[in-house]
C-alpha cells in the first residue's frame, strides 16, 4: 500500500492513495454541519468509527512493511535505550536552534531502563506494592494491545514517571486512613478512570487536543525535566540512607559519570567526526554502551565491589511483588471508598488525556514524512481498556510515552545527512559548509511495537531478571539526570532566556524573535515559568494528584487570556499549535481556529527558519549551542 | 615613553621609539659578521649586554604604565587563578580552530592554586622535605628578583610540576643509597645548575631557542597535559589510601565537580551570553568562584564534614617544613657526591633552558601587541642566580611558567570583541554573524609581577596559612584535571586527529590541512605521539630526570630529519617557529634559517587562516569545537 522506500516530500501532503480517499482528511469534521449535527457530543462514536475506517486499509501493510533492518534496529533501541535519545529534542518547536514541529515535553519512558528507573521510586513509596514485575507486565500488556489493536502503532505505550507520582501520592493519602485499602482503592481508581476514558472516546472529546499549543506542552516538558532531576537526587539520597556514606558517594560518582558518558557519546554522535553510520551507532546505542560499562565498573572486585551499593530489587518472575494473586479483590472495598475513588479516577483520566494524546501527536510530528493516518478517539478508548485491566490486576497504568513515542518514530525514520554550502560574499574558497539532516521515509508498521512487548515479557522470566539485578540503582539516578537535563536544556524556555541575555549584536538578523518585543518574550516565558513552578510545588505535596488540572488549565489561559496581552504577530513567532500535521488533524476534526488565528502558514516562524537553516534535528541529548 | 592607551596595529611592527633605535632589532646579530666575530661563543656576554641596553630605557615607564585597572585585575587573577585560564590555550599555533601564535605547552603554574597543587605531590614524595612554605618562599623570591631585575617582567617565574617530578626522582635515587644526603645533594645540584646557567647566558647559547618549532613545543604541551592527568588520579588514590573509601569517593566527587564547574564557567565566558564585561569576569575569576564554592561545600556540617577528607598540610609560617635552618649545610656533602650532582645539575639546566625560554617566548607571542623588547640571555643569567639561592636554601627551584606566562600577558591585554558579518549569497537578512576578539594594547609593566611576589609573602604569614589549610586536597586533583585536560583538548595533535577522522565533505574548503597529504599528517602527529609516549613512559621510572633530553632531542629531529620526509609546503602548513615575534627575535640574534626555509611569511598558514576567521582566541579552557 504505502511504499516506505519512496521519499515523500515533507513540505507537501503525501499523495492520497485510493483506499484512503473515502475516509480522508475532510471526512471527519463538524465544520459544515448544521443543527444538532454540529455538536460532537451528540454524535457518539463518530470519531472512533472514522479512526478505524481510515486506518483499516493499511493494516496488512503495517505487517508487510516491517521487513527491513530499521525495524530490528528500532526494536533493539527502543527496548534498551528508550530514554536517551528521546529526551533532548522533541522539544523545541519554537526554540532558536532546534526545529521539531511539535515541541513537547520529554520524559517518561517505557522500555527497560526508564520503566525500571521510576519503578524503583514507586516501589519504595507505595509500600512495595508496585514492583519491577508489575511495571514490566504492564508495559508488555500495553505493547501487545496497542501494537495489535491500536490505530496508530507508532505511539508506544508504557509506564511514565507521572503515573508513579500519581500512585504514591494516593498511597500517601490512603495511608492517612487505612493502608490496607490501597490495592482495592487503586483498582477502583482504575475502573472509574476507564469509564471516563470510554466516555471521552465515545463523545469525541479528543478533538479538543487540537487547541494544545507549545505554550502548555513546552511548560509540561520543563515540568517533567525538573521532576526527573529531583527524582535523581532522591534516588541518591536514598542510597546514603540505606547503605551509608561510602555506598552513597560511590553512587553519586557512578550517576555523574554515567550521565557524562551518555552525554559525550551523543555529542559525538551529533558531530561530523567519523562516518555517518558510525556516528549513528554511537548515538543509537549510547545507553547500551554506557550501561554495560558502568554496570561492569560497579562490579570490579576490591574497593568498588566492597562499597556494596544497592542493586535493582527484583521478585520472583511472573508473580506479583506482594504475596497476592494477580486479580485484586476490588469488590471488598467499602462503598464509601468506591466513591472516594471517583475523583481520583477523573484526575487520572485528565492526566492521560493530556499525556497520551500529546505523545501521540509528537509521534506523528510534522518532521516525519508519514503517509498513514492516526486515530485519537479509538486509541483513547483502548487506553481506557488497558487502564481497566491494569487497575483490577494491580499494575501501574500505562499510557503514551511523551519523549519515547517520537523517538520510536525517529528510530524508524530513514535519514540522510547532506552538505549545505553557503557561499559567502568574500570570494571563492570561502564558502561555509554545514551538515543538514533530512528525513526521507518512515517505516510505518506495528511489528516493532509488538516485538518490544515480547521482549518485555521475556525480561520477566527468571534469567533476565537476574541480569537486571546486577544493575546498581545509581545507574538509574544517572538515567534521571540524562532525561531531566535533556528535557531542560532543549526546552524553548531556556533557548529564549539565552536569547534575551545574549549580546544583541551577535544575534543573526533573521532571528524571528527579534520581531517580538523583549517585554513580550519575558512575559511569555514568565507565564510558563509560573505554571511550571506551581506544578512542581504541588508535586511535592499531597495535592500532587491535582497536577493534571494545573497543566490543562494552561490551555484556556493560552486561548482566552493571552491574546489580550500579545499581538497576533508575536504569538505567531512565540507559539505554535503542537499538532499541525494534516494526517493527525484528520482524526481531530480538522484544523483548530483560535480567536486570533489568521492563516495557518504564519505560525511556527522560528521552527521553520531553523529547519531551513540547520535541517532536521534528530532526537538526541545535544548541547545548548549548535 | 611607551603609551599603553594607543592601539598599536597588530599586523605591522610597532613604530620604533627614539631610544630604542640604537639597540634595535638589528643591533644584536651575527649574520653580517666575519672571522672570529661570527662565532657567538667567542663573544661572551654580548647577548646579556644587548638585552640590558635594549630594555633599560623603558624601566621607568615599566612602573608608571602600571597605574591602570588592568594591573590590579591581573594581579588578583594571577595570584589566585593562575592555572585556569592559562592552560587550555596557549597552544594551538597550528590547530585548526585556535590561533595562538606560539603554540606551547600549558601547565605548570605558580601562584596560589597550582603552586600548592604540585607541592602536595612533591611534599609526599620527597620525604616531606619540600613543603608548602618552601614552595611559596621560592615563588616569592623568584617574583621579586624577576620583577625588579628581569629584562622581561611579563615572563612570570615560579614552581612547575616538572621541577616537582625532578626533585622526587632525585629523592628516589638518593634514597637507594643514603637518604640523609638528600638536602645537601639538592644544594649541589642547584649550585652546578647555576654554573651551567651562567655559562649558557655568558656564551649567548639562548640564541638556539630560535629553532624551536611547534613540532616540539606542542609535543611538550601534550606531555605536560598527560602528566597532569596522571597526577590528578594519583592525588585521589592517595586520598583513598590515607583516609579510607568514604573520604576517597567524596574526594572524587569534589574533584570531578570542581573540574565541571570551571569548565562550564569558562565555556560561558566564551559564549555570547550577557555583556562582554560580565563574561570577562566569569572567565577571569572562574577559579576563584569554583574554589570558594567547593571549599565551602566540603565544610558543610553533616555527612560532608564527617567524611573527613584531607586538607592542605601546612607548617609554621616562615620556618622550613623540616626542623632545620634555612641554609643547607651543603659543605658537608662528601666530594664524590658533589661530582655525582654535576650531571643532575646539567639536566636541570637543560630542563630550564627549554622550559623557561619557551615560557618567555609565549609570554611575548605574536598575538600580543607588545612594544617593549625582551631579553633571553640576561633573564637566563638571573635564573642561574635564583637556582643557586634556591639550591642552598633547600627550596624547589623556580623557572618560567609555560602556561602561566602567556596568561599573565593575556590578563594585561585590552581586548575588544567585534562582530564579523559574513554576507552570504542567499540574499538580504541572511548574513552570518560571528564574534571576533581583537587585542588592542598590552599594559607592559613590572608592578603586577612584583605585587604577586608580595602577595605570596603575605600568604606565608600565619592567618593566611590557616585559610589555606581549609582547602581539601581533592580540589587540587580537580586543578590537575582542568590543567591537564585543557592542555590535551586544545593541543594541535588532537585537532589534527579530529580533522583526519572527520567526514571530509563537512570540512571547509579553505582548510590549509587539505593541502597536505593525509599520510604526511599521520606521520607528523605520529612522530609527536612517539616523542610524547617515550617521555611519559620515562617519567614513571627513575630515569625521569632524563626527560629534558628527550624533549630537546625533538628539535634536531625536526630540523635535520623531518625535511627529508615532508615537502616544504607541507611543513609550512603543519609547523611553525614557536618564536616569530620580531621583538623577541631581536634578543635571539635574528630570525632563524632552516635548511628548508624559504620566506618567512609562508609559515603558519593554519594559524593565520584561523585568526582571520575567528579572531584571537583568549587563553581559556574551551571546547574542542568552536
Amino acid at each position: 500500500m504505502s511504499n516506505p522506500t519512496a521519499a515523500p516530500n515533507r513540505t507537501t501532503e503525501p499523495p492520497e492513495l485510493p483506499l484512503e480517499r473515502e475516509f480522508s482528511a475532510k471526512s471527519y469534521t463538524y465544520e459544515n454541519e448544521r443543527g444538532w449535527r454540529q455538536y460532537r457530543m451528540l454524535r457518539p462514536c463518530r470519531g472512533m468509527y472514522h479512526d478505524v475506517r481510515r486506518r483499516m486499509p493499511y493494516y496488512w501493510s503495517d505487517i508487510t512493511d516491517a521487513f527491513t533492518y530499521r525495524t530490528i534496529a528500532s526494536t533493539i533501541r527502543m527496548y534498551f535505550v528508550k530514554s536517551a535519545n528521546p529526551l533532548p529534542t522533541h522539544i523545541s518547536s519554537s526554540s532558536t536552534h532546534h526545529l521539531e514541529d511539535h515541541s513537547c515535553m520529554l520524559i517518561p519512558q517505557r522500555s527497560l531502563l526508564p520503566a525500571v528507573a521510576y519503578t524503583l521510586d514507586m516501589y519504595r513509596r507505595t509500600g512495595e506494592f508496585f514492583g519491577v514485575t508489575e511495571a514490566l507486565f504492564s508495559s508488555a500488556l500495553a505493547a501487545m494491545v496497542f501494537s495489535i489493536l491500536g490505530v496508530q502503532p507508532l505511539t508506544i505505550v508504557g509506564i511514565t514517571g507521572l503515573i508513579s507520582l500519581f500512585n504514591y501520592t494516593i498511597y500517601d493519602i490512603i495511608s492517612l486512613y487505612d493502608v490496607s485499602l490501597y490495592p482495592s482503592f487503586m483498582a477502583w481508581t482504575g475502573i472509574w478512570a476507564a469509564i471516563f476514558h470510554w466516555a471521552v472516546a465515545v463523545f469525541n472529546l479528543c478533538d479538543y487536543m487540537r487547541y494544545v499549543t507549545d505554550f502548555s506542552s513546552e511548560s509540561f516538558g520543563m515540568y517533567v525535566g525538573i521532576i526527573y532531576m529531583i527524582k535523581g537526587v532522591e534516588e541518591l539520597v536514598y542510597e546514603f540512607d540505606q547503605n551509608g556514606p561510602t555506598a552513597g558517594y560511590l553512587s553519586c560518582i557512578i550517576a555523574i559519570l554515567y550521565f557524562a558518558s551518555i552525554y559525550s557519546l551523543e555529542w559525538l554522535g551529533q558531530s561530523t567526526v567519523w562516518q555517518h553510520w558510525f556516528r549513528g551507532i554511537l548515538a543509537d546505542y549510547a545507553y547500551v554502551f554506557a550501561t554495560l560499562f558502568w554496570v561492569g565498573f560497579s562490579h570490579i572486585p576490591g574497593r568498588l565491589k566492597d562499597a556494596n551499593i544497592s542493586k535493582v530489587p527484583i521478585m520472583e518472575a511472573f508473580h506479583p511483588t506482594q504475596p497476592r494473586g494477580w486479580l485484586l479483590e476490588f469488590w471488598t472495598l467499602p462503598v464509601t471508598w468506591v466513591f472516594v475513588a471517583l475523583p481520583f479516577g477523573f484526575l487520572l483520566m485528565l492526566l492521560f488525556y493530556y499525556d497520551h494524546n500529546v505523545s501521540s501527536i509528537t509521534a506523528q510530528a510534522r518532521q516525519f514524512p508519514l503517509r498513514k493516518p492516526g486515530g485519537f478517539h479509538w486509541d483513547f478508548f483502548l487506553l481506557g481498556c488497558t487502564t481497566f485491566v491494569a487497575g483490577i490486576l494491580g499494575l501501574p497504568m500505562p499510557n503514551g510515552l511523551v519523549p519515547q513515542a517520537p523517538v520510536h518514530t525517529d528510530s524508524l525514520t530513514q535519514y540522510t545527512t547532506e552538505v549545505k554550502i553557503i557561499s559567502t560574499a568574500e570570494g571563492e574558497g570561502t564558502e561555509i559548509r554545514r551538515p543538514i539532516v533530512k528525513a526521507t521515509a518512515v517505516v510505518e508498521q506495528r511489528v516493532s511495537h509488538f516485538l518490544m512487548g515480547l521482549a518485555l515479557i521475556g525480561t520477566m522470566t527468571g534469567p533476565l531478571l537476574t541480569v537486571l539485578h546486577t544493575m546498581p540503582s545509581a545507574l538509574f539516578a544517572g538515567v534521571f539526570f540524562v532525561i531531566g537535563w535533556g528535557s531542560i536544556e532543549s526546552n524553548s524556555m531556556v533557548h529564549r532566556l539565552v536569547f534575551l541575555m545574549s549580546e544583541s549584536r551577535f544575534v543573526q538578523r533573521d532571528e524571528p524573535l527579534l520581531r517580538v518585543r523583549r517585554r513580550a518574550i519575558w512575559l511569555f516565558i514568565g507565564l510558563q515559568a509560573a505554571g511550571v513552578a506551581a506544578t512542581v510545588a504541588i508535586s511535592q505535596t499531597m495535592a500532587a494528584i491535582g497536577f493534571p488540572v494545573l497543566i490543562i488549565l494552561l490551555i484556556p489561559l493560552r486561548t482566552h487570556a493571552m491574546p489580550r496581552w500579545f499581538t497576533l504577530a508575536e504569538l505567531e513567532v512565540l507559539d505554535d499549535f503542537t499538532c499541525t500535521n494534516k494526517q493527525v488533524l484528520a482524526s481531530l476534526g480538522g484544523a483548530p481556529a483560535l480567536p486570533e488565528h489568521s492563516k495557518e502558514t504564519d505560525w511556527g516562524l522560528e521552527r521553520r527558519r531553523s529547519e531551513q537553516r540547520f535541517g532536521l534535528h534528530r532526537q538526541r541529548a545535544g548541547s545548548l549551542k549548535r
